[in-house]
């Protein structure tokens, strides 16, 4: 901060801690000393949220931030903030404050925090700004309890605003780089406030699905000894005097669980890819919601588990968090997450025809990673749904340890998920025969030193399994029609970004 | 695996693969191809712990390991087993076994899968051995799907014998490393199921409890820009051309939360110590169970909030992993974990003055780290509690951005809390002003340019809050009464440890 700014800063705060001496509403306004915890008064804080016609005339200490604020004559109206809810607040001339108390408040910087004291009053007139429309507050007293510095990096009210409306208006909006860089302001718009607790809602219903259905949660490590799958897109660790690597993955972690006859286990957490994609949906860090489980006699078994937790994941979203779509929806509108029951579950070569149809030639083995939008588009137009499988990929573009398919030596048992035509799940049935394990190692060329441990987990007994991982922010920014990952990561991690 | 020993493997499946044709049973019996998903066949699988007196006289399909094997005569008794579930079974010469498919049974190496078809008959007398007592299994059909090889690193009956038996008795145990070394068998045996089900159940607890009081769960990254607190003890990752760090702990992200209004979050995730510790209680890498909280006055209300939150898991765990917590008890026997409502809290200079009474001398701003123990044991015998928080601590052996006591400089407001004489969690009433923040990181030495970011997160308004986090293994370890962390860590990483 230069220290004009910071002079400035000091002066206000030494002018607003020594009212004037005369003023018969002193004690009324002021800041206060930093909370240090010296006293607990039982004083009860009301939230905003439940300020409403029903208490009408009571007098209620609130505190919130201040989110605007406007002097008009001998009137200050403010817009006072608690996370996603607003009320309208005014200090006017009068018995209660002086004309140096209204100053006092026009003058406090915005997102500053503030104990207040006020009468809740009807209003005749619906406030259309406010979350609270039907009231506003009378304030009596009003104390400054953290000084915000004057100038914001960003203004809360454009970092809202659409896009559209921005350029049609032109009115200002927020780059993506502002937001990243200044963080803790971006994160307490309403937008912002509702993706992250819709999230934290996305991770809530996918543990209570699980645990309900028996599964164990387990905690595996991120820092391993060895790069599995020959060690292309790995962090480095220094780890004392040697060196480590970065978990790509928790898989073989979980199917050492498997392996330890836990049967069902999930886990969330970090997973890292060294890679360099600077993408809408790449990040080098995110959030892996992982399942992994034994099966009797068919990996759809375990197929069909993971498909019924997204659907239980999306209704649970529809039911509990209704609030937060329509608020992200303000902001970006899209239409709602269609999805169907049972889930449609396509094969690949099912894929490929529809792309032959509207003229797109590939080859049975080729990847189809860079049509999978199209592929979403096709799907939702022929089955009016947002979510699909698609199974059976060819066996030439998964990894050594998928299992080959029976019936058809190109392909494998191996399936992807879709959210509006983007990938959010990869998985497979397991190789569990250390025998086959190893011979498709070879095949892909892989050390087989480096990956003895993985195959000897599989000697003393191994059950079929299969599971899958899903990235949690492409679950989020998918679900809510955002465009970029950074959009549901709090705190991404790119090639090119590693603050905050 | 030698070659020798895999000669003699590949033998014996071979032999197994191929019954002699003149066997009147040589359907009934045999090594099933692997399972591929070749078919859904819509056989039902019971589970062995459905096996009671309900189903006597039922024919029932099970799939489950050979725990055990004896041939005596014309018959060879198993124990199968499932998790942490067994019961007897009997293969007998008889109209559907021939004398080849009894001794094919008898030769199926312990830990291997089977689907076995069988009667399930009352037994006359109760069946000491197993979790199920009332009956037993006889068998008609037997199918290994996957083979364990012949010798085991380690075996499971040795891995759940009580140290002191072991001792007593002359019989064997396994030590700690080989269990590490072998996980994947090691974490078969009832009291590791046991552990880690109760472990999945404390992040369950945890979690509930904080969702039902309004917190909001946060994903925070791992790998960081900057090292905090002067970059001792973390681990240095090659991020691209440049380096970066893992993160020792959440808390800077947590508090950008607390400053972005979303007022009470907690997340679980790995937290990394690059210290040079070789104890009991020392890991490199643990799962953080962290929790931050904006609170109105004093921080009392969050160590009210997290002292509740332990006590409700203690409560679930108590309730809902009563046979899990009985399990480990039979290896690891101890006192059923004892703790107050509401929590005992007692000052730092209180625990002095319990210390001095026994006549431990110590300065008023010394660390009691290593008395900690000592100090568990005083307050138990004195308040019956194996859990208690230690509050205000001195200020001089707390970290810079620990909130001073105003009432007394060389005293804060933080507190550790204990479990069982040992710490499990560390928090504190944080620095929420920047001024007060830069005084007491320069007071400390800290390179005021290298946490910049952090003090700049508290520029824009925030509101007085407090923290803290708790160690999951920790918590799991002394709440069975463990010894060693490494027992509550799947797979345990220390200086010494990076595999499996």
């Amino acid at each position: 901060m230069p220290s004009a700014a910071r002079k400035n800063q000091e002066d206000t705060r030494a002018s607003m801690e020594a009212p004037p001496a005369d003023d018969y509403s002193k004690e009324r306004y002021g800041v206060l000393p930093m909370i240090q915890s010296q006293e607990k008064p039982d004083r009860l804080l009301i939230r905003i949220k439940d300020l409403t016609s029903e208490k009408a005339d009571e007098i209620v200490w609130v505190r919130a931030r201040i989110h605007t604020s406007r002097a008009k004559g001998k009137q200050c109206f403010l817009v006072l903030r608690q996370q996603q809810f607003n009320v309208q607040a005014l200090v006017a001339v009068g018995d209660h404050a002086s004309k140096q108390m209204v100053k006092f408040a026009a003058n406090i910087s915005k997102e500053s925090i503030v104990d207040v004291e006020g009468v809740v009053r009807k209003v005749h007139q619906k406030i259309g700004g406010c979350t609270q429309q039907d009231v506003e507050l009378h304030i009596q007293r009003i104390y400054v309890i953290s000084l915000a510095e004057p100038r914001l990096p960003l203004q809360l009210d454009d970092a809202v605003r659409p896009e559209v409306e921005g350029e049609e208006e032109g009115r200002a909006t927020v780059n993506q780089d502002t937001r990243l860089d200044n963080r803790v302001i971006d994160l307490r718009t309403s937008t912002s406030q509702a993706v992250f607790r819709l999230q934290s809602g996305v991770c809530q219903l996918f543990r209570e699905t699980l645990l309900n259905e028996g599964f164990v949660e387990i905690q595996t490590p991120k820092i391993i000894s060895a790069a599995s799958e020959g060690g292309a897109n790995v962090f480095t660790v220094s780890y004392f005097k040697s060196s480590a690597y970065l978990a790509q993955s928790p898989q073989l972690y979980k199917q050492m669980c498997i392996c330890a006859d836990f049967e069902k286990v999930f886990c969330i957490g970090p997973v890292f890819r060294a890679e360099d994609s600077n993408t809408h949906r790449h990040l080098t860090e995110f959030v892996g919601l992982d399942i992994e489980m034994a099966f009797n006699y068919h990996y759809h078994e375990v197929v069909d588990e993971i498909a019924d937790t997204l659907v239980q994941i999306f209704k649970g979203l529809q039911e509990r968090f209704q609030t937060e779509i329509q608020t992200v929806n303000k902001q970006f509108p899209c239409e709602p997450f269609k999805f169907l029951e049972p889930t449609l579950r396509l094969e690949y070569r099912e894929g490929l025809a529809m792309l032959k149809e509207v003229g797109v030639e590939m080859g049975d083995e080729e990847d189809l990673r860079y049509l999978q939008k199209l592929l979403g588009r096709l799907v939702k137009e022929k089955y009016d749904t947002d979510f699909y499988i698609l199974d059976k990929y060819p066996l030439a573009v998964r990894p050594f340890y998928t299992m080959p398919d029976p019936g058809n030596p190109k392909c494998s048992n191996s399936y992807d998920m879709f959210m509006r035509g983007e990938e959010i799940l990869s998985g497979a049935q397991r190789i569990h025969d250390p025998q086959l394990l190893t011979e498709r190692a070879q095949h892909h060329g892989i050390d087989l030193e480096k990956i003895k441990a993985y195959i000897d987990s599989f000697r003393f007994g191994a059950p079929p399994h299969a599971g899958g991982g899903i990235g949690l922010e492409r679950v989020t920014m998918l679900y809510l029609g955002l465009h970029n990952v950074r959009q549901t990561s709090m705190f991404p991690r790119d090639p090119k970004r590693l603050t905050p």
